[in-house]
């Protein structure tokens, strides 16, 4: 039998045998969201990099790349834009490649790099999403990127959502898989208002970025599924 | 105001500045609960060590030691006794000083070592626990103890019965202590049964243990708290 298990934060990634997975990756504020809706919006590619001075550099190879930067939930000066999905429109990103650099995402992503495959989930793609998974015939790992390494709860929600959908396949869950799953039935009927009292959402706020919040928590408005193919991820087909 | 963290495995312990806390280690199946009942029962003291070999050496110390050694949830051959509450009776360990080394506990509390203060909870002195706790005016950090280093229900599940007894005196939560208190929700009416469903208490119940993890789930038992002073836990006074 096949195991679906949860991955709480990045810091926990070296418990796993990350090369018997299928990895998704989680960063519902906002970075996989904004992923997601490009990927869906015919961006060519997403290259996700680890830091801001890699990222840069991209701006010297041309003017199809699109540079987007953010750190603790802000564009860093001088970048085209950050990870609010808003940014990831038809207009701005088809037929363009865009190189990101995250707080959290990128990072979970790289950890990662072992997998047998790594795709990107969001609530965006929530469906589509696991009816592929469930076409594998292989072990998942659900990673949150969390917040600096810590737990959060939109991601671990969102994988708890995963695993309400996968369970009736028949997958050995573990632990964190049925804590996250048990915490999607107590904010399944509205996840925003749920969402409303953790920290992550407080500090979001005050940001400004409310609108980005509402978006990131539609459910199934995309199908596509961002797979990593190399250094950049592209549309499964 | 302070603030009522939960740190979910030992493995995050690093993500926290242990120093401005008082920590409560939780290792619920079966060290911390065990040492409740140990220090209630009139045991001197425990001495809490990370290794087998650091247990054996005191052997030649005198007769006054009575050596606890558990690995994988079993006694080590050629010890008294591993972390079977049931080992930690009055006529066991009363006036006796027990060297205690397992699995996840004695991790989780090396690396607490720098908190302010450092106690040991378990649903044995739950209640007695969260009213000193109320009385400190300090942050508090509550440590899983978890399994392997990884996140488990039974440790999430007790940090969110402490969550529920101190929130009412307004504390900021983080979002672990947020999922642990809504995880004990769910739980409360029936934890033995709540827990059956985990990897954890699967395991468990393979080693014959269940009348430990019964006894384990008593509430407000005892009423001592062990607190670490220098190397040993002695009770609070």
């Amino acid at each position: 039998m096949k195991t679906l298990d949860v991955c709480l934060t990045p810091a926990l990634i070296p418990l796993y045998d990350v090369e018997n997975y299928i990895v998704v990756v989680i960063d519902i504020f906002r970075a996989t969201s904004s992923i997601c809706y490009g990927i869906e919006n015919g961006a060519e590619a997403i290259i996700p990099v680890s830091e801001v001075d890699e990222c840069a550099a991209y701006r010297e190879k041309g003017l199809n790349y699109l540079l987007a930067a953010e750190r603790n939930g802000e564009v860093v000066d001088g970048f085209d834009f950050g990870n609010s999905p808003f940014s990831y429109t038809p207009e701005k990103v088809a037929g363009k490649t865009v190189v990101l650099t995250t707080t959290n995402g990128t990072h979970a992503l790289h950890l990662s790099r072992s997998a047998k495959r790594i795709v990107i989930g969001s609530f965006l793609n929530l469906t589509a999403l696991c009816n592929w998974l469930k076409t594998q015939n292989e072990n998942i790992l659900l990673v949150c990127a969390g917040w600096k390494n810590n737990f959060n709860l939109e991601d671990t929600l969102y994988a708890g959502a995963v695993v309400e959908q996968l369970k009736p396949s028949g997958f050995i869950l573990d632990d964190p898989a049925i804590a996250a799953n048990d915490l999607f039935q107590l904010g399944k009927n509205d996840i925003g208002q749920y969402l409303s009292k953790t920290s992550h959402g407080e500090r979001l706020k005050k940001l400004g970025i409310e609108r980005d919040i509402a978006f990131c928590l539609k459910i199934d408005i995309t199908t596509a599924i961002p797979v990593l193919e190399g250094e950049k991820l592209v549309r499964l087909v």
